[in-house]
């Protein structure tokens, strides 16, 4: 990993990049789908799909690609990011949200400030950030390096449609989408709620992710490599 | 692999994770649809295609994820999995599917308990889930492993669209829509022909694989060619 | 490779799957799309690409997958099919194209036999077709073996929007969606012009290779880089 | 690579064929979608993601698969293309541009020559173009070889969509979409103000890219870890 200030850049620069796209193609679907929430939503989805995978790739080399407090949380408690780097991290992350979303104001002749008027709150909607988040961390923890970005990207994309909250599974996707009274907006007032939410799934993907990592550690223990162990454990069961 | 009780949590999960997955990109779709129903389908297939290969890979390491009683069915006659697995794994699928649809309505502000009451019966639908099945099966014996999630989740979105019935193709998928009216349900007294039609098809496929497997094994060993050493590998399981 | 038999089995059975799903989802498409064609033709893409890429893996190793008479004739040029499988191969493509659209109408609870009615034809559709198929054959001679499914499936999705015919790009695609009178069908009299567009297409993608080539094994003898050697490999089956 | 003839062949051809899918996609979409255009432009998307995909990797061990003055300028400052060639290769990726407009017309039965009159102008859309550019010469140079063709299509595929102008990206495709008065077409007054934003968004990408690199060399000499060494081998080129 780079040194410091090079990994906040890299953190900053992708997080703003992740919200321009999830606001950006949300304006652009909504523009173009007349009247059709469906079609804007799958406009929506297939740019965060292509654009998260990209920005993964892209950054993971520098920073790891957390763009995301609680995904930045997680690695603290794993002990992969210093807890030193937490503060530093969600700060940038934090600020690249919100550039990306004046960003795309920028580019699409709107205003640079505003504030989202829709609302996003009830049970429903704090189960479904709950879940989303819940899957995305477990995801994470789960795939192998290789293949974290597309598993991640893949993710996303479902958990647009499957849960219904549309999958923040960011605490500061919520707050970059905070600034853009658009497709992907949401007001200022359920931002608590969704990141309360999404901790908590956070939470619970970590611990569920400690109780099934026993038993493959003690599969694995005797082979070593970590492709092979695949073959070597579906071997076993014949 | 797992010891047996985190192996059955991983199929409990993943299971649930699929059908929350197909079950609520189509309650999701048909809301924002406008009664365009192709949009609607679209919106499934794409959440149900990330969200399958995400699962497959997840969960692989730990249950093989079959979320489906008819693979572990093919796995247990393949010998890959032991035949004293077959109930635990095929109870906890279906407890999953269950708790997966009424996971979806938690999240979408649905009644919890509730039956479906889309008829989906006659022959060309049994013929259909027969196909989907018979297709599935076959993807599963013949995958590379290191292929395999991208190929089942690849060849479900194409038979979302080539088969009549929309490819259930698991009877825990079928048995787990039975809990939810909505865009993917299907009422129970449909549930029975579809479940013989895809044990049908699954059989069918085996049958096929025995066959076309020969083959194979004779042509490698003089050949020597990489690709198919991959098959005479998968045999070994048998 | 398999032995005839078996190889004749793979690309029957092959063939007979791609049809269907080509067939399949435009009638699902089609049933469903409340008369936009750009929704239909979105539907049978995203099948299409995802069949075919299943299909090309899973019978690769057995009969190397060409569900298409163009691209057998190719490869009895290069000397990769022995001359004397050249028309058992396409007789199988055909009677498996066939029997691909008579399992849809079965599926789909339509009349089994059944001739299209939908004219293709004129200089525009026989340039789009002699473009697609230059295209795939271009494709399927450069592309590294790992790789060749997902490009072949990818490029067919972009033609299916790119040329003005929806690309079928086979001869065996023409004769089967002959059978059936739906979104893919093509009427009996606009077969030959189809055919023999996608013949030239096919030459001219084998002289371009050829002479590409060339100069990628001048340069590679030099250079000694992996990615060329890939080319220098294929050469040998010339 | 190949020797110059050849390469610019390659280039030619690469440039032609991705111009025929970026307009020929946008023909077939604007004709299909019944006025919407959001379907119009996911159609456009799909193909161009699938076919630039397909063509850098058909084209790349010749030519580099550059298709895009911008991305040849770039690799003349970074020292991968001989300063002697960036000439003939602008001129013939303009000229395949042009070419690829014409085929389109010639299969889509529209009149060979014409010039579109769609103005696309302003702020919004030059900083739109920027951030295009930038975003496409970052992927392209911070990719690992192996994964290049997929992240630039998936990059590609989301900027359609985040980027207020629908990301051309390219001096040559702005080029050559002026040949067409069809969806995808620009107006030749506006052309000027695209390439002067892409060309300033590619710089900034290679300033900041730059910067990073430092970083990542510094890290990778106490590290080891394969990813960063690929970072290290591109170094070299500059």
């Amino acid at each position: 990993m780079a040194d410091l200030p090079r990994r906040l850049i890299a953190e900053a620069l992708g997080t703003a990049l992740l919200l321009a796209v999830v606001i950006g193609s949300g304006v652009m679907g909504e523009r173009l789908a007349g009247g059709n929430a469906a079609i804007a939503l799958l406009a929506n989805t297939l740019a965060t799909v292509g654009g998260l995978y990209v920005l993964i790739e892209v950054f993971g080399p520098l920073s790891g690609s957390h763009f995301n407090p609680a995904v930045s949380l997680v690695m603290v408690v794993r002990g992969v990011l210093p807890r030193s780097n937490l503060v530093p991290y969600i700060v940038v992350q934090l600020v690249g949200a919100m550039l990306g979303a004046w960003l795309v104001h920028l580019m699409f002749d709107m205003k640079v400030f505003e504030l989202a008027a829709k609302v996003r709150s009830g049970t429903g909607q704090w189960i479904a950030e709950g879940v989303a988040t819940f899957g995305l961390i477990l995801v994470i923890l789960r795939a192998p390096a290789a293949r974290v970005a597309a598993m991640v990207a893949a993710y996303i994309g479902a958990a647009y449609w499957f849960t219904a909250s549309t999958s923040f599974a960011n605490p500061a996707a919520a707050f970059g989408r905070m600034f853009s009274d658009s497709f992907a907006g949401i007001a200022p007032a359920s931002v608590p709620g969704f990141v309360v939410a999404e901790i908590a799934g956070a939470m619970m993907a970590l611990w569920l992710h400690g109780r099934l990592e026993k038993s493959a550690v003690a599969a694995t223990s005797s082979s070593g490599d970590p492709v092979s162990v695949n073959v070597v454990k579906e071997e076993r069961h014949g």
